[in-house]
């Protein structure tokens, strides 16, 4: 019998570890023995490993129908710098060991199946996330990708080219050609599973995300001899808008709004603030909700600068739409949580995954399984051994049931 | 004649110059030079100089009745680390050139009048405010001033028994016997005789003022994946608690609530906060306002707790009583300001003075004259020649007030 992937994710938890967590950045020397280790798993089972330029893996089991595109399933090895063991490997892991399922338990499929180490997801070294299925689904090329840098000035192109963090040796080359779709497990990294007390959840969309750098200045002054009428304070204006955020939140729900980082200038207890610069983070699964969000960080700093008379400048960091999960994958999926026996329920990701670049050249779905308490990317992250067991069988299911109705579709 | 106010602030103005604006800690060559400066002008002027342990130093124009106590005038020589050339200062100057004027005049006063330089009131070099103040009303020890160290651990004692800032020499002991009374003449440093058009304030009270730290700790988590519902933001609390505090100051006329540092953890863009801390400074000169406004503080924290599920600790750092002005005193000042044929307001002081201190022992007054924008504590802190020559005038006319009144009684 192969290993469980509780097992497995216990040994890939060895790798990087260390007192803050787990550090595994990409091309590291612990990130390629997790890719390593991957790779001994799939010739154990027998399946085709390949690799591309950037370190992607891929390992083949084999389909029923000549010249069928196959069906990826994966996820990432990498972690940020106090990752958990579930983040990224147990989709990996999972992914695997969902083919093995299928082989032990002799179900074919008319597509070839394949689990997909995506590299580089969490951008924790070089900054890119998602860049591995970034640049497999043809959104980054792949020479920009390599001419990254990390904070010590090595390229990506180096460090694939050294053996201590290095492309794996004597793989054949995978091109990006022909997927006809993907399926990811992930832990969730949320509480909503946990709390309606669902072991399965479905990814609706993966939320869209927009990043702005909030600036309000307004008269510092002191503390103790500048009457409250006479004030222009940044500080209070700050505290609006956060107040407003929130709220226009729980009005698009699903959405959530994040204020991350403030800074009050000068920061002395008896001067009024002169400037305040804050982070502002929004998210929902659909962009019309981000949309009503960033109108209301508009209208509430226009609010405060006429009432207020500070001055409030809105610089946008990054827009990133919402990427919804392909109907019929949801279905198919749906249907294989089902025949658990297990409830499930649609859930949005708040998160980003590499899903969201597959999805530019496949149809897509995603399978969450809970979080305990809801945490993800520090050391204490944790799913139960149970869920992690049934979100692999849930996987296996529903490979069966997307193959079956891509088949139908081919 | 002597030189005016307005010479005698552009050479204080030269001592402890840098392009930060004036330096001048207590102690320092610096500050020495200015005390020197003070010395001399008053030999000149033919006063009696004295002075005590810690420095503080006296100038006596003698009075007509043998035995009367003295009235006091005066301010101090320090100045913060980005301190301007009017805080303390003018206080100083004027008030030599105010027994000057009464000189010039040929006005006999039946009290002796004392112009003082108190030492160390910033607190910016050693960590006490009103230093020389608090020593000579008793309020300290001068033993206990004197074992203060700076941040380079140099005591006081040691830094006033050297040459380059220490005591100055050949000077007759100064006690603190015997008080009549306290005036002292100051720029506002707020904005209210500016924006009124009034030249002249008679100062109600010094404010009373209460520091405290707030600590809120919530949940921290993901952005992008703990839904609103479950989070406890204790920013979101913050928010509401600065907001809060503004309204209950609002509620609480005359008064003023500053929150001027808070710090966010951990401080990432995509992180929920764990911890806010945030510093509260609350004054008003009645100090029944600052009880409202510190109600509001636990209120709004109580609030939060509960509707946010956070946890609020408040740790009180310093509480100073409110300081009202001796009723008749502030109406001798008045008679003398109408003198001048200006309009006078009566004004609250939010920052502290040396008057604290002596209205421990005598009946104290205080006048204030525009601070250009109402600002001050740092380089830029201006006020008009002629409001300076105003407030040195109406200062000589509050002597001879004070000294009536003050005659009438004894």
């Amino acid at each position: 019998m192969p290993a469980t992937v509780v097992e497995r994710l216990g040994e890939l938890s060895q790798l990087g570890r260390y007192e803050g967590g787990i550090d595994r950045g990409f091309a590291t020397p612990q990130e390629r023995a997790a890719r390593e280790r991957f790779a001994a798993w799939a010739r154990a089972a027998g399946y085709a490993l390949s690799q591309d330029r950037v370190g992607n893996l891929f390992a083949r089991r084999v389909g029923s129908r000549a010249g069928a595109a196959p069906i990826l399933v994966g996820s990432h090895l990498d972690t940020v710098k106090t990752g958990g063991a579930y983040d990224g490997a147990y989709g990996v892991a999972g992914a695997l060991c969902a083919l093995e399922l299928l082989d032990h338990r002799a179900v074919a499929t008319t597509h070839p199946l394949e689990a997909v180490a995506w590299v580089g997801e969490e951008g924790s070294r070089f900054p890119l996330g998602c860049l591995g299925s970034a640049v497999f689904a043809g959104l980054t090329h792949a020479e920009d990708a390599l001419a990254l840098a990390d904070d010590t000035g090595t390229t990506l192109r180096e460090a694939l080219a050294r053996a201590d963090g290095g492309l794996l040796p004597g793989l054949p080359q995978r091109g990006s050609a022909g997927v006809a779709g993907y399926l990811e497990l992930h832990v969730e990294q949320g509480p909503i599973l946990e709390r309606t007390g669902a072991r399965l959840g479905i990814v609706t969309a993966i939320a869209g995300q927009r990043r702005f750098r909030v600036t309000i200045e307004g008269s510092s002054g002191h503390a103790g001899t500048v009457p409250m009428a006479a004030r222009s304070d940044p500080l209070s204006a700050a505290a609006e808008v956060i107040l407003g955020l929130e709220a226009a939140s729980r009005r698009a729900e699903p959405s959530v709004v994040t204020v991350g980082r403030l800074t009050v200038e000068p920061g002395s207890a008896n001067v009024i603030p002169r400037r305040v610069i804050f982070s502002v983070d929004m998210r929902a699964p659909d962009d019309a909700n981000v949309d009503a969000i960033e109108r209301a960080l508009h209208d509430c700093a226009a609010r405060a600068q006429e009432a207020r008379g500070v001055r409030a400048v809105i610089d946008a960091l990054e827009r990133r739409a919402a990427t919804p999960m392909d109907p019929r994958m949801r279905e198919a999926v749906r249907r294989a949580a089902g025949s658990t026996g297990e409830r499930c329920i649609d859930v949005p990701s708040g998160a980003g995954h590499d899903t969201m670049c597959i999805a530019a050249i496949a149809p897509v779905a995603m399978i969450f399984v809970p979080s305990i308490g809801g945490v993800s990317h520090v050391g204490e992250e944790r799913t139960s051994d149970a869920d992690l067991e049934l979100g692999v069988e849930t996987l296996a299911a529903a490979l069966v049931e997307v193959d079956r109705m891509l088949a139908g579709e081919g």
